[in-house]
């Protein structure tokens, strides 16, 4: 389990996690995109031997993973897991470095040279920063930057000249999808320089009502007020969605009660059933454990299995040959895995 | 519970029960839509007498039921008990003697002044026409029938002018109509004389897929040859809905599993349900457990839940104030008794 699941303080749980990612370039290579492999695999190197080597206080915390080396699946495991993005996936000059407890990755060659990434449970983007700066000043400590004294750090794309910092939060707002509210929220959002996009499907469909918050610019900011605004959002959107979720226990009452508990008995019963239904039924399972209709399985148990039956882990773990199979397969998982939880109580 | 739901010997459970039904009239009187209150009493006491006095064979079995005396909820109690007619409960007229164990009911003042029907588990049409004769035989000793010897048994409607019988045989068909086999069932059905309809709902949409074959004429035909003629359609339909069920299972698979374990999983789950979908999805149960899909329920247990949740059984027993109130409390009911049903295995 990544740690960034385990222990979420934030007790509405609409917030699951807060990503701090800081985007550096080494002064002394083009970008990544002008980059040649030989090139490619030097970056790599530097950055290795700078967290890896000698006195670095990150010594034996991380191991190094090449794109090259892993096959598509691998890939996909690490992106379901948010430890990387799509794009490094993509890339063969690729690599990644991993903490071992989940926390922290870096990401090398990817648009830039090196992304820090953060991921903490719960809302907590200042101590994501804390540590994701930590790891930054140890590289920075031996390696050249290339910064600039009126921009900032450069990075490849100018949306992240500056602090090369982006937050972002990651909930789960199914009572703001239910009540159609999603888009004038992404709308309001957009104005005040944050994006909010579904982190599963796309816009304001989000399979598994999951969005995730974060700043659209760096440039002429500095993180304290990034943070101020990200984190100020957040906290709207956790009051506006549980005066939602009020809202809704007032006025459909059992009708919300009916349909988590079907959510759960079709969870616990199917034997066919693809990863974007899943989610959604998943989703609404979180929200009845949330709002105390569930009361024997616990969110973050809810929230590691939304990452389990995603279709590379489901792979790994069954190897099906055919996308029905691991259709069948995942529903036997997830019938196995709430028993577990159920039983466990 | 009916003794007719009780033990059924057919081993594919398709035929849920058989029905005999005998039309009579008394001599001495117009038929029924001609009758002033006070005649129709003196029918109803006539039958009365014959079937409760002095040496009658069926002294202390019976029990009078005026529906005059009766609310609504009772008379639709009896219609899903499939006791008495719809018409029956519409008649301030009517009356209706039951025995018992709920096998047989002689309904009076209906369309005919005296309907006798027995109703027992299983294909079993011959013992229901026996114990219906032996009913006969008593009332004929002691009444006038108006009976004519070229045409027979005369009744207020021509078709049932001849032998007065209607026989009729209750089925679960959910292969054939998942296949789409049952508009054409219908039309074969008819041009041999016989009648398929739905019991609940209308035509082929019937609700939890269960039919009821009936011959449609009684003139010129004997007790005998409408038997063989029921019997033979409905062991028809039986294979062909045993073949259906087998094709299904190899050409579906798990798809089927998964329908009928969806089912199980939304009615034990569920926290507000209608009596349309309940049927819709306990038909898929008793599929499931017929085709041995589900081990811990029993069929028969399926069939008296079936009339169990019926609106005015549910009224009978919940007295809820609105619609709403009566699923919410369909719904409470549906999973207690699942619970019940698992647990006693």
């Amino acid at each position: 389990m990544p740690k960034w699941i385990k222990a979420n303080e934030d007790e509405s749980n609409v917030v699951i996690s807060s990503r701090m990612r800081l985007a550096r370039n080494l002064s002394n290579y083009y970008f990544s995109n002008k980059l040649k492999a030989g090139e490619a695999a030097q970056v790599t190197k530097e950055v290795e031997d700078a967290v890896m080597s000698g006195n670095s206080a990150l010594k034996d915390q991380f191991s190094l993973h090449n794109m090259k080396d892993m096959d598509e699946l691998e890939r996909v495991m690490l992106i379901e897991k948010h430890m990387i993005s799509r794009e490094l996936a993509k890339t063969e000059m690729g690599a990644v470095l991993i903490k071992e407890d989940e926390t922290v990755s870096i990401m090398l060659n990817e648009e830039d040279h090196i992304r820090i990434q953060t991921i903490l449970p719960g809302l907590n983007l200042e101590k994501a920063w804390d540590i994701a700066d930590k790891v930054d000043d140890v590289l920075e400590e031996r390696l050249h930057y290339a910064f600039d004294e009126r921009f900032g750090y450069l990075t490849a794309c100018p949306t992240n000249v500056g602090t090369g910092m982006r937050a972002s939060i990651m909930m789960h707002l199914p009572a703001l999808v239910e009540m159609g509210y999603m888009d004038g929220v992404l709308k309001a959002a957009n104005q005040i320089g944050l994006a909010i996009r579904g982190i599963y499907g796309e816009g304001s469909n989000s399979r598994g009502n999951i969005f995730q918050i974060s700043n659209q610019l760096t440039l002429g900011r500095n993180e304290k007020e990034l943070f101020a605004n990200i984190t100020g959002l957040a906290k709207q959107l956790v009051s506006k969605e549980i005066e939602a979720r009020s809202f809704l226990k007032k006025n459909q009452g059992i009708k919300l009660e009916d349909k988590i508990f079907r959510s759960l008995g079709t969870l616990q019963s199917a034997r066919v059933m693809d990863s974007a239904e899943a989610m959604s039924l998943l989703s609404n399972v979180k929200l009845g454990i949330e709002m105390g209709y569930i009361k024997d399985i616990s969110t973050r148990e809810i929230d590691l299995l939304f990452i389990r039956i995603q279709p590379a882990h489901q792979l790994k773990m069954f190897n099906p040959k055919t996308p029905g199979e691991r259709d069948v397969k995942r529903a036997g998982f997830i019938r196995e895995q709430l028993e577990k939880m159920i039983e466990d109580k």
